[in-house]
């Protein structure tokens, strides 16, 4: 395992076991204020960042970091690379105990989504670890994975959030009534990664909602597995800094077959 | 702990063995044919029931047997009560690997779902065990569980099931506006303990599709945790035989405020 893929595991198992004794519970969902990207910073939220943080302090792991809750806080002297953590993805399923909830951490030499290179999503609930390395493919708990080889709806179960969204439900109507099975298991980042391993066949959310610090490292899992990650007008991502906090709509397809499909049930209406 | 307790629980417990090492192999979708219930039966879904029956014999336990795939089968000489088991509720998640599928047992002295007097949901995953005797209150792992207080949509998580029902997201479509946050999780009777425990705050099932075998042993849990189990429209859950193959709506929620407020939106299209 590189240097990167190493740290950024160590860093995740470092916020499971912080995390990990309080899903559920009561003062896991006491709120703190709100954090850098507008939500509630609740305290397993905060309980995560400051994990990592303290984490990467510890080891003298000098970096620009980005967190969901603190926004972008220098460690150390002379920072090598830019680090983009999501501490809880999932807060609603993580407080109140539904068990899919993730943690994700990217990398990135530069402040660039496009240049990310390394990537971890952890499944808080049972420990299992998503990882990938640009070039190198995607890995579940150290064994490759790759996309599922469903290329037809009628066989494919898509995972679709949404949630808080009015008018994307009738927008996604069409794709829904197509497809063997409709899955919102609420941790977009773990959704992505059952994508690149193949559990699903497909992660779509057309509300423009869903921010970097959600899906940078899902974006590289997927891709690095065989799969397909665009906007659901066929468009790539846009590039754009790490910190920006623009929502953004998302297909993760196992393969551009489905994405194809997807892409002609939704795109009439579908924001870019 | 009662015998029918005890038993249940054994039997549950007999299932996950038989079932947990399955959980997303290739062997695990095979398919075998089609079961008394009119689905396709898969691997894993006879394995589940084959156990059942298997355990039930060996212990000696006489009765009439009601399964998703087997249909009737009187056990033994003398029976003194029915079961009706799901063996893999969530099949699709299970085979796939997706972590949300359950096994469902419920009894009653008579052929009667309203004379159902015991219950027990498990986990395939995780194991835990949800449990139910009328009158006696519901429990999870032994411990006693009561319903979410949450009265307004606003802060409720809802699990929608829309899944093969071309319209039905349409009739939900208002509700889904309206709350906090929807899920979809794939096992109707975990989702239902997931209502009876406090996680979930409701779970909608407008299609006309649910069967006795999927939520005999949730209702009884989900009422003996305080909460709410009726059709759409607010009338009861029909009376009916336990082998009965009729599909039913239903609507399970934390209390009646929460279920009134879901009739009010979801019933005038709603089939009842």
């Amino acid at each position: 395992m590189s240097w990167k893929l190493s740290l950024l595991t160590d860093l995740a198992k470092e916020v499971f076991s912080a995390i990990h004794p309080l899903l559920g519970t009561a003062r896991s969902r006491e709120v703190l204020g709100l954090g850098f990207g507008g939500d509630k910073t609740r305290f397993i939220d905060a309980v995560s960042e400051s994990a990592a943080l303290q984490y990467l302090k510890n080891k003298g792991f000098s970096c620009i970091f980005i967190g969901e809750e603190c926004g972008v806080k220098e460690i150390g002297f002379f920072p090598k690379f830019y680090l983009i953590l999501d501490g809880v993805d999932g807060t609603t399923n993580a407080t109140r105990g539904i068990g899919f909830a993730s943690a994700s951490i990217a990398m990135s030499p530069t402040s660039w989504l496009r240049d990310i290179e390394a990537a971890v999503v952890i499944d808080l609930y049972n420990g299992g670890i998503y990882s990938a390395e640009k070039g190198e493919g995607a890995k579940f708990n150290g064994q490759p994975i790759k996309t599922s080889s469903i290329k037809t709806l009628e066989e494919a179960v898509l995972s679709i959030d949404i949630s808080r969204s009015p008018g994307s439900i009738e927008k996604v109507a069409p794709l829904v009534s197509k497809v063997r099975g409709v899955r919102a298991l609420g941790s977009a980042s773990l959704e992505i990664c059952h994508v690149a391993s193949g559990l699903l066949d497909a992660y779509v959310d057309i509300r423009g909602k869903l921010r970097m610090v959600d899906f940078a490292a899902g974006m590289l899992i997927v891709r690095e597995a065989g799969g397909v990650f665009l906007q659901p007008n066929g468009e790539d991502i846009p590039n754009a800094q790490l910190n920006e906090l623009k929502g953004f709509s998302v297909v993760a397809s196992a393969n551009r077959d489905i994405f194809d499909k997807i892409r002609l049930l939704i795109s009439p209406n579908a924001p870019s």
